[in-house]
Parts: structure tokens; C-alpha cells; sequence
């Protein structure tokens, strides 16, 4: 492996390389890898989505948003080996891409990417102090803490309009007609493939398969993974009785996916008992994904990736009572460290 | 005591007994006591109260939540002695009745159950895992999580209705005419025997009565501490002018009935400093009580538990604080256990 | 400094003396200031304020506030220490301040803010048991959590009628009208003044400067981050289109202006790198200000100092990750203690 090798030492060399690199981590990051060229690609896939959806501002978000964010974690001194991995990258990223997609165009949207990415790296730290106690890690948690307190704070600001930020309403039964649905392969799978890249906002189906593509490369299992979560979360809502349009949109996967490749990637020798418990957190994000879609109805923000979040610190926290066990602690390096 | 001795040897050398006893004491847990026959009775006292509101499904709800609760703890390879004292069993139960109740009945609502009680029993180890960094007990606070997230996703799921939930609303202050009420014995004795029914989400004061005889099966002190959360739970309500069928209903003291068998049993030479501290739990409890009723009506969802939670956590964390004190720590077999 | 020494003595030999003392240095702590000269002019402002503000219940009610939370910390046997330095004094004051101000006057209130006080207290021991793991201070939260609770509930009793709260209403955007405003010094100055005033929940500008004179006489250095907050806080909530009549109010402050002070008084040696990273928290104050507007609108309640509580948590948090660092630890005597 050449290439790898003179990458590797290029990246110790030249500052400049080390920082690209640890940005192109920080973007697989995301989905829980730790490899440069995932990173690259999945950053080709949110391009394409973005430019697709007529919002290139969204791809450049997401890049200011990894870039600063890394630049920050630099500034505060955090060690070299957390930030080189990518693990301040993926929160920013994801901010600045939330930030640039919910708000409308404007010099002083792009000031809030920029204090939104800052922040998330504060807030990255600290989140990561506190879960320590539990050896738990933060996974996507800064983001979703820090974008829900910038996107409900867009309300009370007239020059910082929020656009696709759905109205506040009280929550209601949904209509049983919204089911209505041919469940054919036609429908399911681009369903599938937008549940995956929903993980960045984005309903394009080839920017899922993209994804898939990048996370084989580091690892079939965590390609795999994501399938299996795309496939369970979005026949579980239907079955229960989702509306076909929100399912279509991939909004009842996109946590799933990555709660499958969370606790997927934490088990070694995966047994059938492992894998029924992996099941379940799977359905059970699907639960809180419909969860806060009625609790955040009055308020007017969406979940983002918290019912990933909820679910997965729910179905890792109890890992130490699993005596005897196939668990494994969760890897230093191919996987998000707890910091 | 032979009939006792000749319990506990089956109950080592049967299976099925000892899976019967865990059970038996988690229906007994729901109030922090661990007897079997306090467990039978309580599970008789919910029998009669779900059959007398035509509602025999919450007794079955129940009793999957508790088998089924017990028997994933056993899967996951919990350590037995936790497992053997109903600490895995009463949070479950909950889970099933609440459901059961809850929403409208069929077979999709049983798998609900299932999966509730199954995913109650990983957030119990969650939850417990968080905690133990403090000494403090889950409570029920794993079947409110859960149940919460189990009965919002309701909203976005048509086949899975919620019958019973209040149509989600904006709090209004209340009208002073909903509390005029004739306050004698004939109105105080039921509402606060449906005060201590109420934990089982029964309205019906047999039910309460059993309840209060099953507590004293086991300790007159918990039977007195409950009797005493009613009384205090039910007159401050009136005086600070609650609604009076909210009060006849015994929905301002099922959670400081729990809070005063709670604060109450963590006490070992009860003195007058330490009732009066335990008073303002009880006190603090009510408060709570109208607070997430306010809190939790634009989004649909009732309170369950979570008052007792909230309310006897704050109070028992400072434990620690308070030197010299009269405190005794939690007791390792009569009351919950903090894991 | 013979006036000191001899107080000094005063308070150890006794009682009433110590107690005064503790209490005067609880009305400093809300600043974070551990000095009973600054209490006692803080004391006078409130008093100033209530008066003109023609509630002078509302200086009745943080005097029996502040002197019920720290009589209950004694009553707990508290280490001496901590309710000498005032460190059980500032929540309750506080607690009772907002009550009277919120509440429609009345015997019931006062027994209400008695009750309030007393469980201040313990909430404050209990969140600090709990905080005590990542070595970070309750701050105001003890006030913020029990006073949310004692305000939600008096939407449902009817002789506990909030009299100065807003109807709960669904959330949305600002009309842009609502910004236009003259940017003067007349404008500006009086905004920052209340900014200091409204910690107390008082909009007067001769309290704020009453309170700066108070913070000067025990730390120029305090005055100065509590003036640096103001006028960050006033000006970006402007440039982001914030109301101009809330700013004019000082609500978008006085969050900012604690945490400047707090952040402020965590550096010991002052760097240009700290100054930028307080800014930034200084910033994110006044977003989650805005946030905590929308997030509570429908349940009827102010956002009270949460921001300053959680903005402060969330930059204080990463102190252990930032080395080789300027930071010191928190001070044992000076500002307030972690416990």
C-alpha cells in the first residue's frame, strides 16, 4: 500500500496535508468511519445532492462548517490525535449544513455558520467531559444541541429568517388516508437510499448510494449495516402506519441508519443475540423518531439526528451490565472515540 | 415460618419458581417493597380495578410487561440476585398497562407492548448505569422515558391509535368554578384511596384498599407512609385550588404516595427534622404534578410517574450532604435497589 | 482595615452577626461576588427597584427568600462554610423574588415563596451533588429548574394566579417591524443598564448602575465583564433583528452579563485567545436567549437565567481539555464554589 504509506507520512509532514486529512476523516465521521477517502466521497455525494436540490449553499455550508470546526478544535489545543482523526470535524460539518439549508441566503446566515461551527466545538468538548463519566461517546449530539438552539433562536431574529423551517403547530392524529400507498420495490427502494442520505439533509437517491459506496470502501459491514437499517426502519413504519410521503422522503430512516452502524461497528463476534438487541434499538429509534416529531411540533425545529442519538446512548449505556458478553469496548482508532 | 423456608428452597430449585417469585416481587417493586405476597396481592388489586372499568386488557398488559420485562433481563444475562428481587420486573408492567390503556386495542397494539416492555428493560440498565455514579435508584423513571416516547410516536402512527390520551392543547390558567367542591369524608376517603390506585393508572378505591393491605403484608410503615402522601397530596391540592375532579379522580397524590413510601423508607430512625424534610417532597410533588401538567399538554401526554421521580431524586441526592445524619443508605433487599 | 477585621471577629462570635453576613454575601453570590458590602448595596438597588417599579413585595420576597434558603441550609446542617460565603443564599433570594413578582399578591403567595425557598435549598444541594462529577458549579440553575416548576403549576390552581405571565401561545417568526428603532445613546445606554437590572427582574437603569457600583467595590475586573456583556449582548442581538422593545427591556442581557462575569472570572491571566473564547460564550448566550423565547412560548413561562446557566455550563465544561491553558481552577473563596 504506497499510497497509503507516503499519504500517512505526508500528513505528518506538511501541516497542510495533516489538515486536509483530518477533514476528510472528519466528514466519514459522520457515519462513524475513520478513513480519508470515505470522507471524500461522501463529500462528492453531498455535493451532488446539494447542486441536484438547487442548494448548492448547502455543500458550502457543510464544508465551512468542517473546516472551521477543525480550525477551532486546533485553536483550543484539544490533542493532536482527536482532532487528526476527524472527531471535531463531523459536528461542524453537520451545522453548517443545517444552518445553510433551514435559513434563508445571506451575509449574516453565513456569520451564523461560522459562530455555529465555532460553538459546536466548544460544545463538542463539553458534552464529551460529561458522557466520559459513562464511557460513552457524544456521537452526533453537539450538533443537534447547538443547531436546535440556533434554529429555535431564528423565531425572535428578523434578519435571520428561517425558510424551510416547517410552522409551529399542536400535534395531531395523522389522517389515515396519508398511508395510503403501493408498496412496490419502485417505492421502496429510492426510500431506502434517501434514508441514507437524509443523514445530511438531502433526499437524492444517488447521493445514497454514493454514501454506501464510501462506507464499503472502509468497511462492507458498516455498508451493510446502514442497509439493514434502511430496510428495518422503513418497513416498520409502514407497517405501523407512517405516512407514505414522509417515509418516501427517507425521514423514517435516516436515524436508523445510523444507529445500525453504531451498534453494528461496537460488536465483535456478532451472535444471533446481539443482533436481536441491535434490532430492537433500530425500531426503538424509529419510536423516538415519531417521538419528537409530536414533541417538537409546537416549537417548530425538526429531530436532526436525536432520535439516533437517544436510541443508540440508550442500547450502549447498559454495555458493562452484559456479563459475559461478545461486546467489545469501542475501538480507539477505526471507530468515533468517547474522547 | 415453613411455608416460607419450603418458598425460598423452590424457588432455588425450580426454575419456573423462581422466574414466578421475580415476578411476584416485581409487582411488589412498583411501590420499592420486595415480598411475593405484597406482589400477588397488588396484581389481584389490579385485576379486579382493570375488570371493573371493562378494561381487562390492562390487567393482561400488565402481566406481559412483567413476564416478558423479567425475561429479557434474563436474556441479556443481568446478574440474578437483581433480576430475583423484581428489580427488572415492575418497570415493564408499567410500560404494558400504560399501552394497554392507552391505546386503542389489537394486535399490533400487543407487539407494542412487547416492544415497550423489551426496550423498558434495556433503559432500566441504561438509566442504572447513568445513576449509579450518585447512589440514586431509577425509580420508574425507565417506564416513563420509554412510555412517553412510546405514546408520542402514536401521534405520527395510524395504525397504532392513542383512545385515552387528552387531545393536545395550549395551558390556560384554571377556571376558579372547576373547584368548587363539598370537601367531607365522603369525597376525601375515595379520592385518596384512588390516590394510591392511581399508580396503576385504576381509578377505583378497592383497588386502593388492596393495595394498602398489600403494602402492610409487608411493612406498616410503607402502608402508613402512603396513607400519609394521600392525606397531605389531597388537602394541599384543595387548598391551593386545584381542579376538584382532577383531585376526586386521585390524580394530584398517586406520585406523592410513591414519593412518601420513597423519602419514607430511606429513613431509619425517623425524627421530626426528617418528616418535616419529607413533607416538603410530598409537598414539592404536587407541584411538579401541576407543573408537567401545564408542561406536557401541547403535546398530549400525561405526567405517568415522573413527579415521584423528579421530586424524590431531588430530594435524596443530597443525602450525602446532610452530616450527621439519621439517613440510612438505601437497604440492599427490602427496598429498591440503586444497582 | 479595622472595619473588616473587627466584622470579621463579629461574625464568628455572634450568631446573628454570622448570619447577617452569610445573608449580605447570598445577595453578592447572584453575581458571583463573595462580599457583604456588595450584598448590601445589591440589596439597597432591589429595594430601589421594587419600590419605583411600584411592586415592593418583589424586594419583600428575595429579603424572605434569601434569609428562608439560607436558615434551611443550616437546618440541614450545611458545612458552615459554604452558607457563610452566601453559597446557599443567591437561588433562594432569587426564587423568591420571581414569585412575588409573577404571582398575584396574596397570603397563599407568601406561603408559596416560603415553600419555594425551602426546596431552593435543596435542589441546590442536589444539584451540586450531581455537578460536584465534572467539577462545574450549579450556578443559578437551582432557582432557574425549581422556580420553572412552582410557575407551570399555577395554570392549574386557582388561588395561585399568576398575574404577570404571558398566555402560552405557539411560536413565530418576528414581524421585522418590531426592529425599527433609533441606535442612540440615549437608546443604548438605559438597554445596557437594565441589561445589569434584570438579573433581578427589574427594569430600571439606576439599579443597573447601583449594581455596577456594587461589583466595583469587590472586583473592578467584575464591573468591567459585566459591562463588556451588556454591550456585546445589546449590539448583536440588534444586528440580528431582535426586537427592539425586548432590547430596550434589557431581556436580551442579563443572561450575557452573568456569563460574562462568570467566564470573566475563571481567567487568570487574561489572553487575547480567552478573551475571544469568552466572547464566543458571551454570543451563545444571547442565541440560546432567543431559543429558550421560542422553546417556552407555549408553556407560558420566561426562560429566567437559563441561558447564563447554560451557555456557562457548556464553555466552562471544556476547562480540563484545553492545556497547556491560562485557566485557574475555580476559586475556594472568591467566586462561587463548585461544592
Amino acid at each position: 500500500m504506497d499510497v497509503r504509506l507516503s499519504w500517512r507520512h505526508a500528513t505528518k509532514r506538511y501541516f497542510l496535508v495533516g489538515f486536509i486529512d483530518a477533514n476528510l476523516r472528519g466528514a466519514s465521521q459522520v457515519f462513524l468511519q475513520n478513513n480519508p477517502v470515505t470522507g471524500l466521497i461522501i463529500l462528492v455525494a453531498v455535493c451532488w445532492g446539494a447542486v441536484n436540490a438547487q442548494t448548492p449553499r448547502a455543500a458550502i455550508g457543510a464544508a465551512v462548517g468542517l473546516v472551521v470546526g477543525t480550525a477551532t478544535a486546533l485553536v483550543l489545543r484539544v490533542p493532536h490525535a482527536s482532532v487528526g482523526d476527524g472527531l471535531f470535524g463531523f459536528n461542524p460539518l453537520l451545522t453548517g449544513l443545517a444552518i445553510s439549508i433551514y435559513l434563508r441566503p445571506g451575509a449574516l446566515m453565513w456569520i451564523y455558520v461560522v459562530i455555529g461551527a465555532v460553538v459546536t466545538t466548544v460544545v463538542t468538548l463539553a458534552i464529551g467531559t460529561v458522557l466520559k463519566t459513562w464511557n460513552v461517546p457524544s456521537l452526533t449530539f453537539p450538533f443537534v444541541l447547538t443547531t436546535w438552539f440556533l434554529l429555535l433562536a431564528t423565531y425572535q431574529f428578523a434578519w435571520l429568517r428561517n425558510g424551510a423551517l416547517g410552522q409551529p403547530v399542536l400535534p395531531h392524529s395523522l389522517d389515515p388516508r396519508a398511508t395510503r400507498v403501493h408498496v412496490t420495490g419502485a417505492f421502496l427502494t429510492p426510500s431506502m437510499l434517501k434514508d441514507v442520505s437524509e443523514v445530511f439533509l438531502i433526499g437524492n437517491w444517488v447521493t445514497g448510494v454514493l454514501i454506501l459506496v464510501a462506507l464499503a470502501v472502509n468497511s462492507l459491514w458498516a455498508a451493510g449495516a446502514a442497509i439493514a437499517g434502511a430496510v428495518v426502519s422503513t418497513l416498520l413504519a409502514l407497517w405501523f402506519g407512517a405516512s407514505a410521503g414522509v417515509v418516501a422522503g427517507g425521514l423514517y430512516g435516516f436515524s436508523a441508519v445510523l444507529t445500525a452502524v453504531a451498534l453494528g461497528g461496537v460488536f465483535y463476534h456478532p451472535s444471533r443475540r446481539l443482533v436481536l438487541y441491535a434490532l430492537f434499538g433500530i425500531v426503538f429509534t424509529v419510536v423516538i423518531q415519531a417521538a419528537l416529531g409530536t414533541a417538537l411540533a409546537p416549537v417548530g425545529i425538526p429531530a436532526l439526528t436525536a432520535p439516533f442519538v437517544f436510541a443508540t446512548w440508550l442500547f450502549l449505556l447498559p454495555k458493562r451490565d452484559l456479563v459475559p458478553t461478545a461486546h467489545r469496548e469501542l475501538p480507539e482508532h477505526d471507530v468515533i472515540k468517547t474522547r
